[in-house]
């Protein structure tokens, strides 16, 4: 599943390099994400994509000012989606003109930063519109923004990580855009740059971005016909990784042919925000068996971190591959990996066929570089896990 | 529903006190907690227990340090499943012999801590009992401990809330139980003081308590044929609130019943953990609404909290009942309360019928003064909200 997940010698290697020394030296829990990784995972997207794509890194995934200072080493930009976010890009060297602001919920404070910032704000709704343009009317300066279209296409993945569906909250519908982008055209403070959509997350199959490239034609006739220029295209992010056996790899070069044959007619810029596609593989959360407990019904291994940690399995019912640091030997056991909080709820991994274990033991908690530490608490007061960058 | 909050004059009021004016003052969101409904609630607690009850406040619910001494100024103890929990009620002032220490996944580092600090350890498994041993006599000093029997009674609630089925994680099946107390006989570093369970958590109905204060007979009828001799039978707590109309309150009344029966035949202490049910209701989180938004398939209200601050309604599904602080007029609306958070799983209410809401408005999602702001994360880069006691 994971290709840069191997063992040598016995060991389990990310990109080459073992994780045990990491896990001993800085102890656990903690997340380990590989450079390497991201680098190769940048490599695969510019392949895919044309010469000329600008992609904004979809910072929610991962925010590790260390991880985000390499990202923008690569030329690459930021998509953030509060203040906070765009704090630290802009700390971690991200240049203004290099970043994105998108989001259903900004505040007037967060609005009113960006634009004195000239950040381009990615704008969600009416509202919100007529809020950047009074803002950016007081404060004396052009507000730079995109349109964010609801394309409507169902992007057939878990009802928590769709967004391009007309039931979600995110984006317009045709109509509102056009009366948005009229609306707009009449003041001279707010200059509306580009066009957005964004499907959804976690997303395997090409076809609902196929669809909504076909889709969109008719809009950008629409805003033609209006005499809204604009210059770009976002077509966001929300590329899959297989998290599982059962998963088959995004075809992203489907995925970018659309994207090319619509930029082209267009004459448009394409931008792109790729964000779990880039980090997911990088990051394993390693964690140690703090006892093997063999009830009646189950057994369990009862590790040092849990939905506090990494709330995906959780959340969303989420599947992470666990893998022992130290490559298995002896008869296969069914385990239940769950967590120290008082809840039920807190398993990492249910129903896991694993060589015996034992406590002591490492496991690696695979794919959780994008999602994974973003999402951390200190419920139960427990302490946040350790982040490294190898 | 929850009886504390009533429209006074048009206003929402928490235990009589207006909420406006302390939203107004310290801005949103805002956790606004009052000593009153605790207090109320402690009372009833009190009412319906029999005298010489041992109540220990379930810290994990919330670890407000201003809470944690109000409980402790009312003569209450704590149960704590965390290092970072006990030293925190240790810091508010709780004496150690009035700490109890329950959780799964102690680590070393824990019970060498509680050890130490002579706090009472609730033991969940054979292997957590040979570890506080072997750490006891390495320290030279008595381990204080209660057992924890997995009632295998099937609490009947959502399956990420119940705790003593035997398919949980939790505590001890009768047989590894009796093993365990045989074993630890044998130690003179090891003071078995007590026997313990927990059903669930959110529990409405007295039948599950009931059942498992039947079953616990044998158990009890065990351990005294094998000369184990302990002082108290620890209840756990998982009393559950209505948090919608159609749920009833919980019979405080029949379970205490089972359990001064049961505590009488067997000459033990009775000691009970409440959370939930004492800090639930004293707690709204204020928000106030960024946006109206209104599609063709919904009606969106966007405020300026979600999952990040309030996980219960994205990880359960749980309802909480929203209300906004000025009395609704006008005709009413289904909307769907949603965050700023970018993802779907974002909305605190869904399909919520109330009188036409405005932009700029501040809305109170109620009982929330338990597992709130002790799940609440940074996701998104967001801050986490305010916490005021009234």
């Amino acid at each position: 599943m994971n290709p840069f997940l191997k063992y040598i010698n016995g060991t389990l290697c990310l990109a080459g390099k073992p994780l045990h020394p990491v896990a001993a030296r800085f102890g656990t829990p903690v997340y380990i994400y590989s450079k390497e990784v991201i680098n190769e995972k940048l490599l695969e997207l510019r392949e895919n994509f044309p010469d000329g794509t600008i992609f904004h890194y979809a910072v929610k995934a991962n925010t590790n000012p260390q991880i985000l200072k390499f990202i923008r080493s690569k030329k690459i930009g930021a998509d953030v989606v509060s203040l906070g976010e765009l704090k630290r890009v802009l700390k971690c060297g991200f240049k203004p003109n290099s970043i994105v602001f998108s989001g259903v919920g900004k505040s007037e404070e967060e609005i009113r930063f960006a634009i004195k910032k000239n950040i381009l704000l990615n704008i969600e709704c009416l509202s919100e519109a007529l809020r950047v343009q009074k803002l950016a009317t007081s404060l004396k300066k052009a507000a730079r923004v995109s349109l964010r279209i609801n394309p409507d296409v169902d992007a057939d993945t878990h009802p928590y990580i769709t967004t391009g569906f007309r039931e979600n909250k995110f984006g317009m519908a045709q109509e509102e855009l056009i009366e948005v982008s009229q609306k707009l055209s009449q003041s001279s403070c707010v200059i509306v740059e580009g066009l957005s959509f964004h499907i959804g997350s976690q997303r395997l199959s090409d076809r609902p971005y196929v669809d909504a490239f076909s889709k969109l034609s008719e809009v950008v006739n629409a805003l033609k016909a209006s005499h809204t220029h604009f210059k770009h295209i976002n077509m966001g992010g929300g590329f899959g990784i297989p998290y599982q056996m059962s998963e088959k790899p995004i075809l992203l070069s489907e995925i970018a042919r659309a994207a090319k044959e619509f930029t082209r007619k267009w004459g448009l810029e394409l931008h792109c925000e790729p964000g779990r596609y880039l980090l997911a593989q990088s990051g394993v959360l390693v964690t140690l068996i703090e006892y093997i407990k063999k009830t009646q019904a189950k057994n369990f291994a009862i590790v040092n971190t849990g939905m506090h940690h990494l709330a995906r399995p959780a959340l969303y019912g989420a599947f992470h591959n666990i893998l022992p640091l130290k490559q298995g030997r002896g008869s296969i056991i069914r385990y239940e990996i769950v967590g120290p909080i008082c809840e039920s709820a807190d398993a990492i991994g249910k129903g896991r066929d694993l060589h015996e274990l034992n406590e002591g033991e490492f496991l690696a908690v695979c794919d959780v570089g994008a999602y994974g530490f973003v999402m951390a608490s200190n419920y139960n007061l427990q302490p946040l896990p350790k982040e490294i960058l190898v």
